[in-house]
């Protein structure tokens, strides 16, 4: 950015929900987003839920022209549905996947398959770092047993934006972090970070109510989900924060609110998030980071649900291991039975063959299952508890600070 | 390190091969490490293979007088393996886990349990940041089917230590890499990150030969595997790099060379490596990064070598998967036999009820296995597409640098 004295730069975020199969218009609605990507002009286009790469490629296609570099994230088994497209070059990506998003076996919440990750692209008229992502979804809000992932995923995303923004000038994120404004996963990020809220910061805001992006006026909605909520909610994002010499300012933010121009329907579920910030070199960034204080309490109450998290996954690793164990028994006592018999041992077959074959396979289905489940529970207890091992020095760090 | 015209660093780095009921006399080598380690006085400990938590709480007490500051990185089914003990304060922590390391089903390759990882602590007279880590085993170098997930681990390492180490005066790596001095993975890493290697540029050696970590006089080596190897093989490292406005320069290192002074028996089947660093301020570091032309050969070679990964990948799932749609296919066969015979359809039952059941359950078995393996191996594919792509970008940067 050497030379340039205020830099304007147009940001576009969405959480496109294009899930082959199961998302409605899918195909009318990636087309609907590539031609208004192609005729609106952003700098930086930050993508979520794509996650067939046929659409990315299509996009690419339409959009060579005006956004020459782009990059899609793969990870997981169906990919991270994260994609980026920049009018400038993106010098490096990087990929870092959360250790812990949700259960394998949790199969109508497909987070576990996605493989949500955070995917960052260095340069984009460097030192710029922008990242796009998407965190676990919350499925029920009074009862949110993916709180602790969530917040697993907010500290992870914390401390990696801290350790890889330092030489960059200005960091930009932009994603669906599918918590309200005032949640505690949001409130860790931005005071471990200093990442400020575009709506929050904005001099002009035009757009859903609120700046909510998840709206009952939009088609697509689940209008049950939104029902305490009769606004909306506001769960997707563009935070920034200004490194070094620079200064940045969000001057306008804007929502989409429904159907796109000239059509019918919208381009998602979500609403789309654009932002114009005015990035200037001189001045010192506005510190918009929680003082000592307000930041140890937040980190406090992000540990205690982490916290809440670790013992419901020992209880969960303890249940399958008994589980794995009674199993295991029940298959020894049964071979024990069966060679007892081969043996001529017993005067005659104490059971039929038929329902003593069907469960011992049972017993076999049982103890795989549960083992694996043990397996599961085991990693998830180590990630809880390093992630509350991390946040308890951090304390100490915060504590210590003058 | 402000105001400090010379700091001597002393550091001691060790693949403790502590596994519980495994590792002969673990428990005996473990004290001696600790007793070696208080006696020495070294300034930052980095260990790797520490599996058993139990070790490491009793290295910490024993340590904490001359080690105030400590962590222990938790991940995977088993942990990392890693900790780090420091006579100087450590600010903040950070765990990077490869997004491949093995397959779950190699279960005499415990890699996939291992969660492997790299564990950043940062501070230590901060800004200093230093690595412990471990990375994939190889367990046959002539034929190494794990080379393309060491080398996406070495890629990912060297991405990692770029983002995270801008602000660092000095960057400290060490651990056990499994790779020969002259592996195209230690290329990479070294090429990609401007690391230089500790022994190459040490002023003063002392130790076993060419400065080999496995050597055959060691009691608890395999000695089959060293056999080409008469001298041993070097694959624990301390790699450093100077940024900023830092000199970094080896003045002596040193491995053990057997067992432990007054007594029979070594600290472990590697040889611990222990370096001393002279950082100073003032003065450009020495570029020891590989020219344009060198470093582009590196990555392409890396590439081709994940490419091959990749294809292996692409077999993989598809030989899954199509056992997995056998698998099915044959359970609604039966599934189609067994409502016929229901309905009356057939006169009478074709087969035994027994051999009808262990055949369903043996194909319900091969479904659920082969459905697994196909998700693995799918998210293999991704992983190692990604970093592909990842090198494919970095080619193109190397390309377009002046």
């Amino acid at each position: 950015m050497e030379g340039d004295p205020t830099l304007c730069l147009r940001i576009f975020d969405l959480n496109c929900w294009a899930i082959r199969y199961l998302s409605k218009r899918r195909q009318e609605r990636v087309r609907l987003i590539g031609d208004t990507l192609r005729q609106d002009g952003f700098d930086l286009v930050l993508l979520q839920e794509v996650w067939s790469e046929q659409d990315y490629s299509d996009l690419r296609v339409k959009l060579a022209g005006c956004y020459p570099f782009s990059h899609y994230f793969r990870s997981g088994v169906i990919g991270s549905g994260l994609c980026v497209f920049s009018r400038f070059p993106i010098l490096d990506t990087l990929l870092y996947q959360y250790s812990l998003n949700g259960y394998p076996y949790m199969l109508q919440h497909g987070d576990w398959f996605c493989g949500k990750s955070v995917g960052v692209s260095v340069g984009v008229t460097a030192p710029l770092l922008s990242l796009s992502l998407q965190l676990h979804a919350e499925y029920c809000r009074e009862k949110d047993a993916y709180l602790p992932h969530r917040l697993v995923q907010a500290w992870e995303l914390a401390q990696f934006i801290r350790h890889t923004s330092k030489a960059a000038d200005v960091v930009l994120l932009g994603g669906d972090l599918n918590m309200h404004p005032e949640d505690v996963g949001i409130r860790l990020l931005r005071g471990w970070t200093g990442l400020r809220d575009a709506f929050a910061e904005a001099t002009r805001f035009e757009g859903c109510k609120n700046g909510c992006t998840l709206v009952p006026d939009n088609c697509f909605t689940d209008k049950s989900e939104l029902l305490p909520f009769p606004l909306g909610i506001r769960i997707d994002y563009i935070l920034y924060k200004a490194i070094s010499s620079f200064t940045v300012k969000c001057e306008e933010l804007k929502t989409t609110t429904g159907p796109a121009a000239g059509t019918d329907i919208p381009f998602s579920d979500h609403e789309a998030v654009m932002a114009t910030l005015h990035i200037q070199r001189r001045g010192q960034p506005v510190g918009a980071t929680l003082g000592t204080a307000g930041l140890a309490d937040v980190v406090t109450e992000a540990r205690t649900e982490v916290g809440v998290g670790l013992r419901a996954a020992r209880r969960q690793r303890y249940s399958s291991g008994r589980m794995a164990v009674l199993a295991l028994l029940l298959l020894l006592l049964q071979a024990v039975a069966a060679l007892g018999t081969l043996a001529g041992l017993g005067a005659e077959q104490p059971f039929p063959k038929l329902s003593f074959c069907l469960l011992a396979f049972l017993a076999l289905g049982v103890l795989v299952l549960a083992a694996g489940l043990h397996l599961f529970h085991t990693m998830e207890v180590k990630m809880l508890h390093g992630t509350e091992d991390q946040m308890w020095m951090a304390l100490r760090a915060l504590q210590e600070r003058p």
